[in-house]
């Protein structure tokens, strides 16, 4: 269960509106790695986890913090779209520089929300539920958060390198402060499982039911060998229990498929008209 | 550029066909962390590598081979859809074992591909670019790729275990061979990257411009405080930059944020009506 | 900023396992008008309110008390889902209750979510924020508030009635009866805003810059005409403002279009072309 | 079945191209709330209904006129983007406008669909049928209804706000219009249903199997009592089944759920990784 | 301008109910190629012809009618699903045959449209605007009509197959052969303009302005050379410009890229990691 | 199985960086016509393909081939997006210039990608597997391909008309060319099949099973007969089993249909209320 206080986390105020970087500012908070994602991720993992303990509490501690950073961006798009001048008088109608935000800015911040946020990103797509992963097994899902924080942190110093405006830097750093806490941690509990388990994901399936031969063979499908001087195919294996080898010619190992025909009431090209015979051409 | 040959890499001949488990097998060839996902995602992210080197003939490598596993699940799926028993006689109409896979597998391997694969999962939704990641940092799409793999290899081994048919098995024990070389693979390159970089990505912003009060602190937002036990809230922060410090009761730093009016041409509800007092209700 | 305890608001235990309910119960968790959509929608109006006082504090009391419900329902989805038998062994193979179950359950619980719920609908459409509304004007969203609460407490009373499961039947009738307060509320607070406003959304357009001529009208577009008798058609208008009035055969009040050609580098159909000649087919 | 004429309802000719204002005009064309959705919301309703009568003519005829509001938008779009200064000829090319315009419009409108309407939102988000709702239940679709025509009413009024243009404020202030008899006439077919069943819906649920002790209680769960103010939680309810009742400091009602480990062959994390013992950082 | 008459142009109504056949049909209302998609596309190129006459005349008489096709399936579709069986009481709770029909009809189908059609195909995917095209090029268009209708009637003699309800097949034989009359119109109107322009859309691109060197050749990617004995790789071209030519090995053109370094604030990975050394593996 | 080298197929150098062309540019990689979109319907259309032979063939050597496009055009999006001038520094701030490319161009190009292509079209919408047909049926799916590539090739020349960057347009001259191989080829294979089966897909089901006596007919839905002066209502039909006949005043040929009253468990409105008797409003 969940409460909720009005005050925010940390400050969300920009030195001055700016609808074009409020476009921006979207994908922080709706885009494919924003804060909904990591918010929905982190609840719907710790939620998921069947058990209790410090890990299902990691995830519910974090995906409860993200709700307010969901919230500290709402608040600053909403300022950051302050007074948009998108009024169309006939004076206004003149000022190119009018035109250049209304062609520039997200057309939806003015007709849909009213000068709010979005559950959007920079280009307007709609948040969505395939950003998200929860699996049940915690050694995948933290390398999915682990992910989700790099890719966040990327996006957000972007974002504070685009502006100069002095009140919005200072919520990111304090964003990206929180990046790289979020990154140590997964990875702290990364390596506490991988210390418990194996690297490899699931570490609960039998290896001897995989085809050990190629557990540790990397294949150069790609001409040119600088990939044969990397670590993964020299020496042994990151988990342990195998040698990298580098195969610079791979080969097939089963022959070209040819599939049955279907049966006639599924209206598939008839198997007769397969053939190889040419007829000549129509074409009058 | 690409070529292609029609050997298939490894075999794709289930024992014999079953229409349900072509459902599920969707869920590997065309989910969120299926072979598509992998393929499209290693080759973007070769094709926007800055440079050249190992890294990105290690993509490429990778996602060239990731589409002949594309290649095998397709063919693997057909065959599985060998001569569904889906035409309605007089006859097979009365027979319950054809109403049961009716009702049980998935009607676009019927009507929509004929008998295909889909580029689809399991429960139908078609293959979307949402599911992947580059980034252009490598370290950060690396993380990407881990997970995929490991949520991938969970993924194949789940559906491992729900058939007892042979000749599946035997194409998915190779497949999840594959996957442990990948996940090996990448977190080899993840561990070059670290050692050269930082863990924290991106490596390259200047850490004095991030709050750094609150770079390593664990806030407790979750009541109970089984999360302080974890690495993550004790000693030294894993990049060597801080020590973890854990916050049994997280308070706001800012105040409540009142947002400005919008102007009248938005049509928001006026401010003057978004006071407190109350009107006596007209439901009469 | 957000709380959480650990705690349910409200029992989410089923009297046994059913893998084919637990596929049900995920429209009322992540279908269009399931949790996931009211939590989001109502955080987001709140956060956009520009101004604060009574009806920012409803949004946020509601939207938060919405999180508690996707939790309970996370976890009810879980428990239904426990030990589903989905391993198919040598014996298990045979049984026809396994394969009934396989075929009717989703998938995604198995190869996905490893047994967990899923941010998606009953037949696995993952949750994406399209469903919600959040506009700045407070009337037109609690007409948003009001709908979501009808389609979701309809929905919730079709899945009870689809069970005898007492667990899940307790569970509803919880959320049922606070679908039953959401929309006494949401009513309330529309009767409200429109005894201060007009029942027209936006009041605040000036009625003048509207075609008054037809703005209550109905027209009979639709051969028949029992909509006549309807109170639309006869009277007062609800909003005060005018008079019903039923327009039997509707006419058009403009001329046909005729839109002018494009520019040649845009090569659409030459407009010589879009002439009504006939040309003999060349069909041989 | 539906017939034809060529002629359109109202004039839909702006005084001059602006291919920015025709991005924006997609959003009432193409949008969440736009011409499409409501078309094929009342058209589904209507065919759905199960019974006749007034209703269902009323359905039909709105959403028949609806189809007429779509080809009016579609035409205007078409002129606004009517030559479309996008040809880079060597000279247009150092012309700041035409970058501007370059920069600002759909790229979509050129590229796509050769100077015509797309079935889009302002931002390029195709339409999608999740926007719309035809529940069977006639009160809860008329509350979506009113919903769509608050919404969409308010967007057209924020358009015309935005734009100048003679032509396209005389088509808007007719769409306008038909959109405030849109809003009478939902809420006259609401009223009358309330009025035979009850205020919330379903109305034919049997009362006594909800949770009646909460089904008139407001829990604050956003901190601060603003929300006690309100009529929702003062007085007899709307429903006139209960009185409403504020709870200060709600508690939850049920304990902390602990899921039962999932079955070995779904390979989650194993049950004994999930205690809270710390294991010492192998963070070399 | 649009009328609509509340009788159907067919008969849509099946022997017996079967919500599993429901479930099917709607793939041919709301599917990719379904009738939604049919009426939308039509209409869409019907507006957007810049001029008039018959292929303006033909779209919208065709769309116009694909309109009354989607009311008919709509109807079929509720009717299949009247009565489903679907309450669960304690002693239906025990017949296994709404356990599979539970199972294995659209969940949504009862709680979401209350027993209605959904806008939607046969595994839940509502239906998008990303089916349709309209470029406001016609030979273009017709071609991707002429497609439509292709796929359009398989898909129903699929299902047409799968059935042996009279009513539902009554219906289908008359959408079949409106299919019949849709593709032997598109294709008639394909050389109507065919005859006109040139084969290759759009004819009116300079030919001196494509690489002609390569408008005529087949490059075998996909080894074994099966495709060379095609009337593609010999003779005339189609559009007589050219001669067909194949080519045995195709070589590349153009030297590998590398791609200059981004700038240091976008913080991707650094030039100077991107070397080929190898760094000694720090897995402890 | 594939194999790539690192050389491109073509040049894909700009003479310089522009990043709204970049943007306009991802529609021929990542639009419902790009580049993915071909390549994914060839390589699933040949994997579908029940037996072998030179249409398989065909389609394997085009679908690898599109895959060099995609890197063709992934190439130089990213040589577009060279050093975009996005970083705000105090002076650069104050440059409109900057400003209008901030505006202008794709935000995600800057955010999420840094600096490479993105896997979406030029606003924004990730590629998805909705654009793509493989249905086991080659002449209905010929007939995809040919649309795809008219759609493409047209788009492509859109582009080519909309800049003066000579590289590009050398690229473009490329793909440009492939688009009329193609056109070509897929136009040869359907004269083939055409010849072979009937122009009507599928030829296989038997015409007798449906209703002949509209299989010619043309309806006139639109008023006004332009239509009727077209091939397609005059004379013997194309697939020579018919004669074209036009319908000037077509009629229904079924009742109004009336569905029956839902049951009671699924709460739609009542049957009783949905009468014609009119209650007076309630309107205070």
């Amino acid at each position: 269960m969940f409460y909720h206080i009005k005050e925010l986390q940390y400050n969300a105020k920009p030195e001055r509106p700016d609808p074009i970087l409020a476009k921006y500012m979207q994908e922080l908070l709706g885009g494919q790695f924003g804060e909904i994602s990591v918010a929905m991720q982190y609840l719907f993992q710790g939620w998921n986890v069947r058990g209790n303990g410090k890990y299902k509490d990691l995830l519910m501690d974090t995906g409860t913090e993200e709700l307010a950073h969901i919230e500290m961006l709402a608040t600053m798009i909403a300022r950051l779209l302050d007074g948009a001048p998108v009024q169309e008088q006939e004076e206004a109608a003149k000022d190119p520089i009018v035109g250049a935000i209304l062609g520039g800015m997200n057309p939806q911040h003015i007709i849909v929300s009213g000068l709010g946020a979005m559950p959007a990103d920079s280009v307007g797509n709609r948040w969505k539920a395939d950003y998200i992963a929860a699996s049940g097994n915690l050694l995948a899902d933290f390398r999915a958060n682990l992910n989700a924080e790099s890719q966040g942190r990327l996006q957000a110093v972007r974002v504070y390198e685009a502006t100069a405006d002095k009140g919005v830097r200072d919520m990111l750093s304090w964003l990206i402060a929180r990046d790289t806490m979020h990154q140590n941690q997964w990875l702290a509990a990364i390596q506490e499982l991988e210390a418990k388990e194996n690297i490899v994901v699931p570490s609960t399936f039998p290896r001897e039911l995989e085809k050990r031969e190629v557990s540790y063979t990397l294949f150069n499908f790609s001409k040119g060998n600088e990939s044969a001087k990397g670590r993964w195919a020299n020496g042994r294996s990151l988990d342990g229990e195998g040698t990298f080898k580098y195969v610079e010619s791979p080969k097939p190992l089963a022959d070209k498929p040819v599939l049955a025909p279907a049966p006639p009431y599924i209206h598939n090209t008839r198997p007769s008209l397969l053939k190889n015979d040419m007829i000549p051409p129509s074409n009058c």
